[in-house]
């Protein structure tokens, strides 16, 4: 038995050592205090070790950052009069993300293609192609250049997945589904099931109506685990490039989302609405039918879009209202005791005269 | 290999040609216009060609039909005056849909048993029976004519499956569930998992309560991906006859759905409730424990459901009130501001006096 | 083919006779009236026949339970004067659930490793352990004794899965996550993908935060069907032991659940958070980053957590509150429409003199 094939490894950790003064050039970044420290791994404020370096961007934690035992501290170009050697850069975040995948290297070993993997009729497998054990995959599909298929991924008829994209055990993706490169795609996600359209009869029963439409996923997406995303009626559900979706989230038939949106668990999308570029979604927010949401707007968390909203718009509630009002209207909710109390006063004091 | 046995194709274009008459006919609509007029294919209003039909319900969609290029308008009976050949139905959307069947018909290649496909002891398979790869059929198990059983579909012992229903690649159908025929089940979706049920003892710790019962789903049910509906304590958990599931739904322990329920997206229902015929649930709902919901009764995005409902009623909010009387407080949250500088003004005129 | 291997069996009933008086024994409880009364089954109070025996706990089931057919009843010991042989228990739900047990027993079939299950490199499988049909076990992974690995389960590299515990069809355990003893995990949950993690450039792109961490469930932990728990970014997102999780809940990054935590379903917790010792969250619930819930708080249904919480609160709404200051808030709201009719009233009175 080949054992490589039923393994998937993206992240590990790699035993090795870097000068703090090696790690500042890496992420473009200033070094202050001893940059000849030597740094062999990365951990959160609150467990750093000697030899381990660590972030802090908030006051709260420059604190703890302080008194722990980390190496070195990567923190904004802003922060000044630091006890211990640290690394500056202009987005801090960035910089330990990119520090950490010095240490957990994202790399996928090719496999090849497990005996156990099934390949439809016609089906082109491109070069460096990883197929896990009981992969299955449809008549006519094509994979590209180093896609890394892992085990108990089922793959339709006629569907493209892209160079280098990288799909978990057990993804479904349905026939005439179309993945770009550099796709991430985790465990559970359906890709192009059927879309939820019905027309009531008479008799107040349903008459299914063919969902004959597909998915277009571009590059560089991420979608979470559990996440389902339907196929359009007729046409498209698109996903723009760049965009990342959390997981056990809904996208209904016909949406449209544009690049780099980012939308977080169990959010839900009907059918045919618009999300404009840079969209952000909070948690369990949805958005109803046929709605344009437009470019680099934020939606907050449990609020329901129902209305078209403007690029750049801060919504909250539902129906989702711009922010700040939403805001001042939660504020006196809160203080509807007091109304009613001065409610009352005044009732009386007009009743008295 | 016999790549077949690895596909599930259930809609397609289908390349043809249909007279306007011809459609018209099919849909017992009416022509007006040319009814000579060759129809190729369906679209969306705005991206229809020429040779295309369209669907126009509202006055909105009528005069993108009017500018559009497609060959013919499907119009509901009140439209007049129209300047293409139109089909004039008495419920324009079920034409629709069966038009677009045409075109894309909803048929599904028998290919047989896959050699990978694991049948369990006294397992009966009918005929005309798909088992796609790796598909594991537990023991007693009866699956019955024309059942399409996708590939890496889970079945468990003395499962039932009636005739001709679909289940989708990695469907999983726990021990002793009963699905009746026609139905359809998406990727992902779990049938017959444990209902979440423990009894709490003194020291904080949960004991487990066997979850003996069983989920039967009746014939014409179209379940959505990713979707979990628990089997009942003791009985059943039961889906009637037509019922319509989207994605990513809960359904808790031993709750009993009527007839022709229409269940949204991300919607849960908590244990031992049950919905009359015909409710609708739209996303993001939710139901709290032993409630009824009367036949026919609407439940709006996102509200709960905490108190037994009339049939016929249309509830929101949390708690779920009468719609129009949520409607009226909502609008009266949005006025909250002014409501308080009234009252501010009324203090300050009183104090005057 | 050896059919056994694909069958998992958990729950199944036994026939047996049992006099009430055996069964009070069992569960430590005191029968009145005749405790020779042969028991043969257990039922839900409105379908209870001659030789079964059903619960009440409260008021309203007494009465039926009086009504009904059951041979014996379970009752709290405070009920008193009841016309049917009672078993009298301090916890009634406890004891019916043990009886429940007598009738299923919880067993579960040692199958062994069936011949498609494809085990990696280094792998440690314990004694009695059962591997269902076309699973998948990494490398490196340990699958302790008598644990229960159904069909189709994806076992990653280096994961450790304890004694006893039992994992339904399609559950997917991804690199590196340790499971401890007697843990039950349903179909379709994915543990261990990557968590949300993102650092937003300047471009308005989303670079990614390699999940370098792990997941670690506790000891008799149960896990609903189709939930998603990430892995840390570094460390550990972790279970505690007795915690019990619903269906389709999602648990991000790096979050820590105490011990004995009841989540139901659809919550959404995201990254960071703690859950003390006994906390309970109603179903649709969410909590924001960072936050911190202490030991025996109890969120309502659809409230969103969005500041710590000190042990032992119960709060509700969003943002959350104390729950008794959430209940009048909604009162007053549901009265707004009598509030502004009075504020009306006053606003006349005012200005006529």
């Amino acid at each position: 038995m080949r054992d490589a094939y039923c393994a998937i490894r993206d992240t590990g950790f790699v035993a090795m050592k870097k000068t703090l003064e090696e790690l500042a050039r890496l992420v473009q970044g200033k070094v202050e205090g001893d940059g000849g420290v030597i740094i062999e791994g990365v951990a959160k404020v609150e467990e750093a070790k000697k030899g381990e370096i660590t972030l802090a961007v908030s006051e709260k934690f420059l604190c703890e950052a302080k008194r722990s035992q980390a190496s070195a501290v990567i923190v904004s170009s802003g922060v000044r009069d630091f006890s211990k050697p640290t690394l500056r850069a202009r987005n801090p975040r960035l910089a330990f993300a990119q520090i950490l995948e010095v240490f957990y290297p994202q790399v996928r070993k090719f496999s090849g293609i497990h005996p156990t993997a099934i390949i439809g009729k016609d089906a082109k497998i491109g070069k460096k192609v990883t197929l896990g054990a009981y992969v299955v995959i449809g008549d006519a599909a094509k994979i590209e250049k180093g896609a890394y298929i892992s085990s108990g991924v089922y793959i339709g008829n006629r569907v493209v997945i892209g160079q280098n994209s990288l799909l978990f055990p057990r993804v479904t993706v349905l026939d005439d589904t179309v993945i770009g490169g550099e796709v991430i795609i985790h465990s559970g996600t359906v890709i192009g099931s059927h879309g939820f359209g019905f027309v009531r009869k008479e008799d107040g029963s349903y008459y299914k109506i063919p969902q004959a439409g597909r998915v277009v996923i571009e590059d560089r997406v991420e979608i979470g685990a559990n996440v389902t995303i339907d196929r359009a009626t007729i046409g498209e559900t698109s996903i723009g490039s760049g965009s990342k979706i959390d997981n056990l989230v809904h996208i209904a038939h016909n949406v449209a989302l544009g690049k780099n949106v980012a939308i977080v668990a169990l959010v839900g999308i009907s059918g045919s609405s618009t999300l404009g570029d840079g969209v952000v979604m909070a948690g369990q927010a949805g958005v109803t039918e046929h709605v344009t949401i437009g470019n680099d707007s934020i939606v907050a968390a449990k609020s329901v879009v129902t209305k078209n909203i403007a690029p750049g718009s801060i919504v909250s509630g539902f129906p989702a209202r711009p922010h700040h009002r939403q805001k001042r209207i939660k504020a006196l909710i809160d203080r509807l005791p007091q109304l009613v109390q001065r409610l009352k006063k005044l009732e009386e004091r007009v009743k008295d005269k």
